[in-house]
C-alpha cells in the first residue's frame, strides 16, 4: 500500500459552525481520509481571541491569531469568519497561493463574488460555498451540476430560518410581529440585533447566489429587490389564513420574458402568500426549503435544516471532501458557467399575483367601481370577497374587501393601488401582499 | 475566439426518455455548448426498428440498428435501452473505448453494477446514472458529493410512482388494490404487466443503488429484502388512516449496530406505515421523494417527478453535461468510494416499529395475556387499542385489537406473532405492517 498524501487544512473562524467543522475533521479523520484518498490535517484555527470559550473542546495548540501564516501554508482553506474583511483578503490570498477555498460567507459572495470567482478561475482552483445558502441542504451543487442540462425557470426559497420561525409563530398563535420576534430571541432563533434577518438582507444575499447559479449570470446584491417582514401584521396573517394562504418570506429568482420577447431575471425577497397546499407552505420553524422549477425536470424541492453549527458543518465538509478529491486526482477546479448574460430586472418588471385588503364604504356599487378600476389598469381580478362588520353597540358598519388578482406586473399593480386610493369610497388600503404558487 | 471542440454523442434507445433526450440535444444545442465548452453532436440513435413511431419528431437519418459502430465512434454514450443485454455489452465496450457513459438502467446497475464501475475506474472515465433513481430528482449526486463529509444513517425513499399512485388511490377512495391497479393502468401510470412495480422489484433495484452510494459499499439486488404492495388491503389502509398513518411503499437503507457494536446495513423494500405528519406522507400520486438522515446534516428531503420522459431526460442531460465538462477540462472521472465495507444484514436483523391487527375473542383478560406475550419476547408495546363490533341482529360480538410496537428486531417480532397465533383467544392475525417515522 502506498503512503497516503497529507493535505493541510486551515480553518478561519471558530464560531458555532467552525467549531463543529474542527470537531468533525478530528473525530472523523479516518473516514474522511478513506473518502478523499488523503489525510486532511487541521493545521490550525485562526481566531481573534485564542482564549475565548468554544462550543466544542478543541486542542488549545490549534488556535492562532496569525491567519496570514496559516493560509500561506494550506492546501485547503475553510473561511467561516463572516463579514467582508479580513475574510476577503484572506480568501484572495489563499486562491493566489493555489489553495482550494470553502466558504459559507454569503454576504461576501453577494457583495464581491465575481472578484473571488475570477481569482479562482485564474488559479485553476476550486471555490465552493454550499454552506452559504440553506445550511445543510445540498442545493447549490444540484443547481450547478444536476440541472446543468436543463433550463431553470424559477426558484422559490425559504432560506432564512429566523423569519420563518417568526412567521410560523404568528400563524399558529396569532401573535403580532414584535411578540413573535421577542419569542424567537428568547429561544435563540433570532439575534439581539435581528435587522439582517427580519429586514430580509440575509435572504437577499442568498437570492443573489441562487439566481447567479440558476441563470448562469452573475447577480449582485444591488440586483435584489428586498422587503423584510417587519410590516407583516397579525391581521395580514389572519386574513391570509382565512383565505387558505400562509405568509412566508421567499427569496425568488425567476426568468421573465417581456412583450418583445426579451428575457430578464427578477430577483427579489418579500413576504409572499402561498396556498396552504403548496409544498413550501408546510416548511415550519427553523427549517429551510428551496423549490426549483425547470423546463424539463418540472417541480423539485430540497428540504432540510437551514442553520445550526452541525448541519451547516455538513455542507462545509461536503465541499472540503470534493475539493480534496480533486487535489488528489488532479484536474481543474469546477466553476459555474456565466454564459447566460440575462439582465436583472427592476422590481417594476416583476410579474406575480397580489392580495389586496381594502377598508371600503358599505354602499351599493362600490365593488363594481373597484373592479372597473382594476380592469382599466389591466389587472385582472381572480377572487373578490367582501365581509361586512356590524358593530351592534355603535350601530356602525364597515366593509372589508379582499382581492386576489391574476398575474400582473408590479408597475400595473402599483398604478392600480394608487388609483384605488383616490376613490372616495375607499377608507384605506390595509395591505398589499404578493402571492406565489397559485 | 478559439474554435469549439465537438464531442460525439451516441444515444442507445429511443423510448419516452430517449426521445426527449434527443429532442433536447438538438433544440438546446447552443445552451449546452455554452455550458460545457464543447458542441455535443448527436451522432446517431440506435434502435431495434428504425421505422417505429416516436414520441418526438426526429431526423430519420439519425436512426440506426448498428449500435456497435455508433458506440465505437462516440465520446459520450447515453444508454436508455433498459434490460440487461445488449445494454451491458455496449456499455462495457464504450467504457473500454474511453467514452463516458450515462445510463438510467437501474436493473443492470443493481444486478451487475460492480463490473461496470470497475471498468469505468480502469479506463479513468465517468459512468453516471442519476436518471436510474427517482427520475428528475437530483439525489445520487447530493448523496455522493454533497454529503461526502457526513455519515448517512438512513435513507427512506418513495421511488416508485406506480405503487405510490395506487396506494394514494386506495387511501383517498377506499378502493381495493385490484381496483386501484386497474385505474392506474387505465390512466397509464401502470403497465399492462405491473409485476416489476407492484412486487417492489423496481424499488429494490433503486434501494440497492441508494444503499451503495450512502454507505460507500456495493450492495446488490440479492442484498435487498423485497415485499410488494399486492397484499395491502383496503382494510389495512383504513385501519392505518384511522390511527393517523398512511401506507407507502418505501425503499429503506439504514445503518444498524448490533449488541456487540458491529455495524451493518439493512436494505429493504416493503409497505410501511408513516405518520400523516411525516414529510414523506404528503408525497402524492406519481411524485417521488427521498428522505435522508445524516449524523451532522440531520433530516433532508428531495422531492420531484420520479418518472416521465421529459423529467428523466433532465437527469440524463445533467450527467451528460458534467461528463462533457470533464472531457473538455481534463481530469479523471469521478467515481463513488467503496471504502465503507459494511455488511448487508438479513431481514431478520432489521429493527423497526410494527403495526399488528388482531381479531380476538371479546373476553376479560385477553389484553393482559397478549401484552404479557409481547413482553416475554422483548417487544415493547407503544399503543394498544381495542374496538368491539356488536352485530345487533346476530347478537354476536367480535373484538379488533390494534397494536403499534416500539422498535424491535424482525426476528423478535416474527417470534412474537407466531406465539400470538398460538393463543386460544386469537381468531386471526389480520395484518402485520412495519412502521417508520415515529
Amino acid at each position: 500500500m502506498t503512503e497516503m498524501r497529507t493535505l493541510k487544512v486551515a480553518l478561519l473562524g471558530c464560531g458555532n459552525v467552525g467549531a463543529q467543522v474542527a470537531r468533525i475533521l478530528i473525530e472523523d479523520a479516518d473516514a474522511l481520509a478513506a473518502r478523499t484518498g488523503a489525510r486532511l490535517e487541521l493545521g490550525g484555527i485562526a481566531v481573534r481571541n485564542v482564549n475565548a470559550p468554544r462550543d466544542v473542546d478543541l486542542p488549545q495548540e490549534l488556535f492562532t491569531t496569525d491567519a496570514d501564516t496559516l493560509v500561506k501554508d494550506a492546501d485547503l482553506v475553510i473561511e467561516l469568519m463572516g463579514g467582508i474583511e479580513p475574510a476577503r483578503t484572506l480568501i484572495l490570498s489563499a486562491l493566489r497561493n493555489g489553495a482550494c477555498v470553502v466558504t459559507g460567507n454569503k454576504a461576501l459572495l453577494a457583495q464581491d463574488g465575481p472578484t473571488l470567482y475570477e481569482e479562482a478561475d485564474k488559479a485553476g482552483v476550486q471555490l465552493s460555498y454550499e454552506a452559504a445558502v440553506a445550511g445543510a441542504i445540498p442545493i447549490l451543487r444540484p443547481i450547478r451540476d444536476s440541472l446543468s442540462g436543463d433550463r431553470i425557470t424559477r426558484v422559490l426559497g425559504i432560506v432564512n430560518g429566523t423569519t420563518n420561525f417568526i412567521l410560523d409563530q404568528m400563524d399558529s398563535t396569532g401573535a403580532q410581529f414584535a411578540d413573535a420576534l421577542a419569542e424567537a430571541q428568547r429561544l435563540g432563533y433570532a439575534e439581539a440585533d435581528p435587522t439582517a434577518d427580519v429586514e430580509g438582507h440575509d435572504a437577499a444575499a442568498k437570492a443573489a447566489i441562487l439566481a447567479s447559479l440558476s441563470f448562469h449570470t452573475r447577480f449582485a446584491l444591488e440586483n435584489v429587490h428586498c422587503e423584510g417582514i417587519t410590516k407583516v401584521s397579525a391581521a395580514d396573517i389572519a386574513a391570509a389564513k382565512d383565505a387558505g394562504f400562509v405568509i412566508k418570506l421567499l427569496a425568488i429568482a425567476e426568468k421573465l420574458t417581456d412583450a418583445e420577447g426579451k428575457e430578464g431575471v427578477s430577483v427579489r425577497v418579500h413576504p409572499t402568500l402561498l396556498p396552504r397546499e403548496h409544498p413550501l407552505a408546510a416548511v415550519r420553524g427553523a427549517f429551510n426549503a428551496v423549490f426549483v422549477e425547470a423546463e424539463n425536470a418540472g417541480e423539485l424541492m430540497f428540504y432540510g435544516q437551514g442553520a445550526g453549527g452541525t448541519p451547516t458543518a455538513s455542507a462545509v465538509l461536503g465541499d472540503l471532501v470534493s475539493a480534496a478529491r480533486r487535489l488528489v486526482l488532479g484536474g481543474p477546479g469546477r466553476t459555474e458557467t456565466t454564459t447566460g448574460h440575462v439582465p436583472a430586472l427592476p422590481i417594476d418588471a416583476a410579474v406575480t399575483s397580489y392580495y389586496i385588503g381594502l377598508d371600503v364604504a358599505d354602499q351599493p356599487g362600490v365593488l363594481a367601481r373597484i373592479a372597473q378600476l382594476f380592469a382599466e389598469h389591466g389587472v385582472s381580478i381572480e377572487i373578490m370577497r367582501q365581509t361586512i362588520h356590524r358593530d351592534a353597540e355603535s350601530k356602525t358598519e364597515s366593509a372589508e374587501l379582499r382581492i386576489v388578482t391574476h398575474r400582473a406586473s408590479e408597475a400595473a399593480l402599483a398604478a392600480t393601488v394608487e388609483a384605488v386610493k383616490g376613490l372616495d369610497v375607499i377608507n384605506s388600503v390595509t395591505s398589499v401582499l404578493r402571492v406565489e404558487g397559485v
